[in-house]
């Protein structure tokens, strides 16, 4: 990966794609966004939180996540990934993509705290809107997504792994995974329990959401919370093993059926998506909750330093 | 636990709290019935069949199970039980309870069939709405439930093992849990199979279900039908251990957490409650399964002598 | 087997039974079809690509597949084998079946795709139902049902072992079993979905079903997808030993308790089954996919010279 980057750096900087317009992005992307390399049959971009690189040759994009210090899942991060997402969607050339993380020993931290403290409602609507969408997006893409998990990924970034098709994980005891959400005073809404649910059967869900247990890796695997584990420095490249075997199918009846299997998960979100949302305001601006957060992040300061 | 029933050792007969109403028993509980050991935080009742320790420093209640031989699941016995968790629910000190026997090798033998032999329809009625009450109570509990599964543990008192949130059995081959029915020509209703389910999934309890599978500990550990094991003389320490894992979390976080994971199996007990109730009775009253449950209480008459 | 074949050599053979009425079919028995052997209290029929034997002393009929090559599931096929299913489901004698092949290394490959190709929609839609109406046999049978796996199982071969109550697989990891349909680029119905599901839940299945899995047999044991491996010549002795655990239940208990657990999913089925006929159908006269089908044939016919 470090070699890849070193031979396609990236080409310019998009911006807060966030604020992009989607006839915004379409121009933006027939311009300088998204060269091409003819040559090798690989086109690279990078947003202020996101690295995509497209390889034409094997159709898979590796979309890299790169938002110091921890990938935490702001709004503008979420806007800009579901964006790339949609993206990549509708690019006929590529039929897979392996998500990753461009910082040490983190694959996301999970939602951004900062964005439900002492934030209006309005904006803690616009924000849990946003981490629906990732979730829509990345849970029902018809591509292959395969997350390649090289370091913790608590909670939000537990669920974005979950919304993959496949997960390896590095091979470090140290590297946690689950949803912690309890931990913090806070509960995991219904279509994160779904999601896990569909991942490691309802009883494991039951003990890990309750107890906001955290996995470290060889748990992890033990309990199906992810599907391999790879030394730390071939995560990535056990992912692009692991994606020949899904790049072997033919892609509309491997489509079919995950639509089959998801579909009714989806629904669920879909049909009480604005329900799900004024859960989570007045759950998130009680006094309580605020004052729950406020005492996490202040523990969060103090570790530091 | 010997040792604190010799410390603080039960303070009166409670009577039948099934036929105390539930101004009776606020008042009892007033009077002498839950005196307080201020200086060591504890307080204990007895009832006919059940101690109630509650240790105030902890929040957790350790509630014994003591109906010779074999703590059998008898109406009253069900009645005294769930009057007691609701005792419990209500009291703001009490965040978690200890489930266990108090006789030896056996944690529950399950319902009583004296309760379902040669009784009439509204006999059987009212008991079978005690059990699913007990059910309900355990299952639906805001308060964290350990068992501390000291015997064995066959068909109603697998249930009540189930509807707890973490279980932990005597590491004794000799023991096993499981819901038996089919053994004796009855069946588990659907909320039987529907708590299995959420435990074990649905193959594991299809072929359970249908063969009546007793499973001894070191099974019921590798199929997931209790959580741990401990040596026998260590289950109620071990259910201690545990339970502090599950108090250092947010309670309102956890209870949340466990309504959503458990709220639809519970409401679809609710919305056929009568139904449910009539299936039974009908079941039950037939000349074949009133000939089938004499025939098992002969045998087990044969065993003992 | 063998010497069970020897000693009781077959009666006659049946004919087309596809194209008996079912009052043919009841006096076919009557007369010459099944004749009884009183001494042994065994009894034997058999059809073009069945062969059943009976032993009244247990109650267990082998429903023997021999449909060379490899017992594909042709329309022919399943119309007998659904008219044996329901001749020994109306036997008051019957309680159990054992299935299994007459053929080397095979179980049954699945679907017969000349079934599939080049056929009018209206032979497609025969076929289909013929399909549904297996699995509704055997899935929703009151009977005892043990797959005797004693070869490989691709597709529609594994959703018949899948509908059984407990799958016995000859330990040779040559053999192979799962639902491969997406690597022929068509789609496992949502039926087919549910009953491996079922069998080895949600996430297996998404994984299986994307990739069109075939797990040999000592991975099949793994994952759940069968019960129990045995040496390859003692398959069928394994499968009666199994049978005899499930002969010891009551058989109201066991039967209303199976239906109890599979009902919701023949239900599903029941009431979309003209909606699942037409989507095949569709699905499978498109161009694209009887393209599929022929690259898939032709592929087969290199191998084969």
């Amino acid at each position: 990966m470090a070699t890849l980057l070193k031979l396609f750096p990236t080409c310019t900087r998009a911006g807060r794609l966030a604020h992009l317009s989607r006839k915004d992005w379409a121009q933006s992307r027939r311009g300088t966004l998204l060269p091409c390399f003819p040559a090798s049959q690989r086109c690279a971009s990078t947003t202020s939180y996101l690295t995509v690189e497209m390889d034409d040759n094997t159709g898979v994009a590796v979309v890299t996540m790169k938002s110091p210090p921890v990938n935490s899942l702001s709004l503008d991060f979420l806007t800009e990934f579901s964006i790339s997402i949609e993206k990549l969607e509708m690019d006929r050339k590529c039929r897979g993509v392996i998500l990753t993380s461009g910082l040490p020993k983190v694959f996301s931290a999970g939602l951004d705290i900062m964005e439900m403290y002492g934030k209006s409602p309005e904006h803690c609507a616009e924000f849990w809107r946003a981490v629906q969408e990732m979730w829509l997006k990345l849970y029902g893409s018809n591509m292959i997504t395969i997350a390649a998990v090289n370091g913790s990924s608590p909670a939000g970034g537990c669920l974005m792994a979950m919304a993959c098709d496949y997960r390896i994980m590095a091979d470090n005891p140290k590297y946690s995974i689950g949803l912690n959400e309890t931990l913090l005073g806070i509960v995991a809404p219904f279509w994160f329990k779904d999601t896990m649910m569909n991942t490691i059967g309802f009883r494991a869900t039951e003990l890990a959401l309750q107890l906001g247990l955290l996995h470290n890796a060889p748990n992890a695997l033990r309990i199906g919370l992810v599907d391999e584990l790879a030394p730390e420095k071939e995560v990535l490249s056990a992912a692009s093993t692991a994606i020949s075997k899904w790049l072997a199918i033919p892609d509309h009846a491997r489509q079919i059926t995950k639509s089959m299997m998801r579909k009714p998960t989806i629904d669920r979100l879909l049909s009480h998506r604005d329900q799900d949302i004024n859960n989570f305001v007045s759950f998130i601006t009680k006094d309580s909750i605020q004052k729950s957060l406020q005492v996490y992040m202040e523990r969060l300061k103090q570790r530091k330093t």
